[in-house]
Order: structure tokens, then sequence, then C-alpha cells
């Protein structure tokens, strides 16, 4: 077991009770009307109804400025008041990923402005990310989104802004699951 | 069982004899007198002395115009006549992972030209990256290189170099095993 792998078990219970689950792109999950999140153990969990892993890494495209902003602005997850949640796998398509790391780079801050767009709502807006790729997973990524009520139109500002860029061109699937803490 | 996440498991068997196990930072693996290499199924294996975990990803540092020379250059591990083989688990220290992006490309290429100087061995010298660390695994990556019996000592300059580098100095774990194909 780490501390940094976990599995995000959807089911008939957990903390995080479903209020949606939209489909944007490819195959939806299995609808499911609660979900957690629990540290991975080696043994795979035969737990709810599905179960996706993610784990906490280094930063892949942030620079050195971009991080001393998000530092200085950014709240951790798990604040009592951000009683609203989102939980967002995505998969990226094959030709992302065979491109080199300064094409991405490119894509992702230079044309589509990912982190200075999300810099913008913090700290109303608290993200934490896990990768799923490597893991054999059948996503890339679970980004998590946790904010307080009042700032849910907010979010739906934000996800609608980095939906219509190019690096949304190359996501192929996205299944966007909406949650409150009970 | 995926096609890209592999199980290195050190043992009694496989078809890899061990020729020498040279730990040059931090803890040793313990001998073994054979490798294989494994396609990595759900269920953990128990076979083997150990057995080391690693999955071919995308390219994290490597441009462009770098990719299109390796691209070019390079050939694929499995040639019949490279029958000399190393495989290096190594891990980087916390110092290095909490670095940015462009910090890490800077000390990587611009100033320990890791890609330029793996460049100049290509075809001779082989090389294959697994990568460990977002998979609990006890090493950050394991470089896998494979050449002809009359490259070793152009193998050693290689090493011999790349550990000479700033890059080097992150690294806190590293063991260097050789092996024959039998």
């Amino acid at each position: 077991m780490t501390d940094y792998i976990f599995d995000f078990i959807g089911g008939d219970s957990g903390p995080w009770k479903v209020t949606k689950m939209n489909t944007l792109k490819g195959l939806p999950l299995e609808k499911v009307s609660h979900i957690k999140r629990q540290p991975n153990s080696i043994l795979k969990s035969n737990e709810g109804t599905w179960a996706l892993k993610g784990v906490i890494s280094n930063l892949r495209y942030t620079e050195k400025g971009e991080k001393e902003k998000l530092i200085a602005l950014q709240e951790d997850i798990g604040r009592a008041s951000a009683t609203h949640m989102a939980m967002i796998p995505m998969r990226k398509s094959e030709s992302w990923w065979a491109l080199a790391q300064d094409e991405r780079r490119k894509i992702f801050e230079n044309k589509s402005h990912h982190t200075q767009t999300g810099l913008k709502y913090l700290p109303e807006i608290a993200r934490k990310l896990y990768h799923s790729r490597d893991l054999g997973e059948p996503f890339d990524f679970i980004t998590f989104f946790e904010f307080k009520p009042e700032h849910a139109n907010y979010f739906d500002e934000l996800l609608g802004y980095l939906r219509s860029t190019e690096e949304w061109t190359f996501v192929d699937r996205e299944i966007d699951i909406r949650m409150i803490r009970v």
C-alpha cells in the first residue's frame, strides 16, 4: 500500500453522493449512486460497480513561474465548506501521446492556456490530478475538483473554457461526474 | 494484462544470465543468477527472488527535433547479434521530483546532454526505458540496454559520461546489472 495511489470506487455506498453523470465523449461508465476514494492496496478490489485507479505524481508541463503562482494561490482539497465536487475521468488520443514533450507543452499552455486558466479560478476551485495512464487503466487521468455550492457556475465556466481549447480536441473519452459530500 | 507493463523477475531461471551486479548508490538488490522479463498480470507474481515492474510510457523530456533524430538512428531491442545486456534500476531523489518541468528539462538536456549523448552511441547501444515511479515501486526507472559483445567498452564510456553529469547528482539509488543472452 502506498499513500499516493488511490482507488475511486463507484457503487451504492460512500461519502460522496452522485448528483449527475454526464458522458461528454466515448463510452459511458455505469451509473452509480455513491463514490468513495481509498488508498490502493496491491490486491484488486472487487468492491463497487467500478473502480478507477489514479496516482499523484510529479508535474508534467508546469514551469517554475507557474508552479510558484499555483502554490501561492491554491488550497488543498478537503475544505469543510467545499461540499460540491466533480470527478472527471478522461482519456487523450494516441496522437496526443505520440507528440514530443515540447509539442504537448505548446498545445497545453501556449495555445490552450490550461494552467493560466486554472489559476484564475483559484482558490475557489480546488483541484487534484490523479494519473492513470501508466497503470493500465481505461482513462489517462482522473481530475478531481472541489468547491463551495455558490461557486458551481464558476466551475462550469472554467470547464466550458477548457473544453473549447485545442488541447481538448485530443480528448477521446470524458465523463463529468458531480457529487456532494454527505 | 497489458502489453506495456512488464515484470523483471530476478531468480535462478530465465533467458538472461547475470554476469555482474554492481550497486553504485543506495541499497543493493539480492544477487540472482538469471533474469526474465514478462508481461505484467494483475496478480502480484511470487516468482523469483525479486520482481521489478516497469511501464513503457510517453516521452517526458524529448523535444520534436531530438525525437526525429532518435527515430532515424535507433534500432529496437531484440537484435539477435546483441547478446550483451544491461539492466539499470535507478531512483532519483525527492528534490528532483519536486522541480518544475522546465527545471528538470534544463538539467537533463541543456546541462547534462542526456539525449545528445545517447544519440552518439546509436545504433550500437540500443536502449529501452521502463517507468516505475508511479507504480509504487522501489525504483523510478528500469533502463535496459542491449549491444554486441564488441561494444561493451563503448557502453561503459556512455555510462561513465552520464554518471559524471549534474543530472546524476539527483540519483540516489542505482544498480548496474550486466547480463548475456543464453
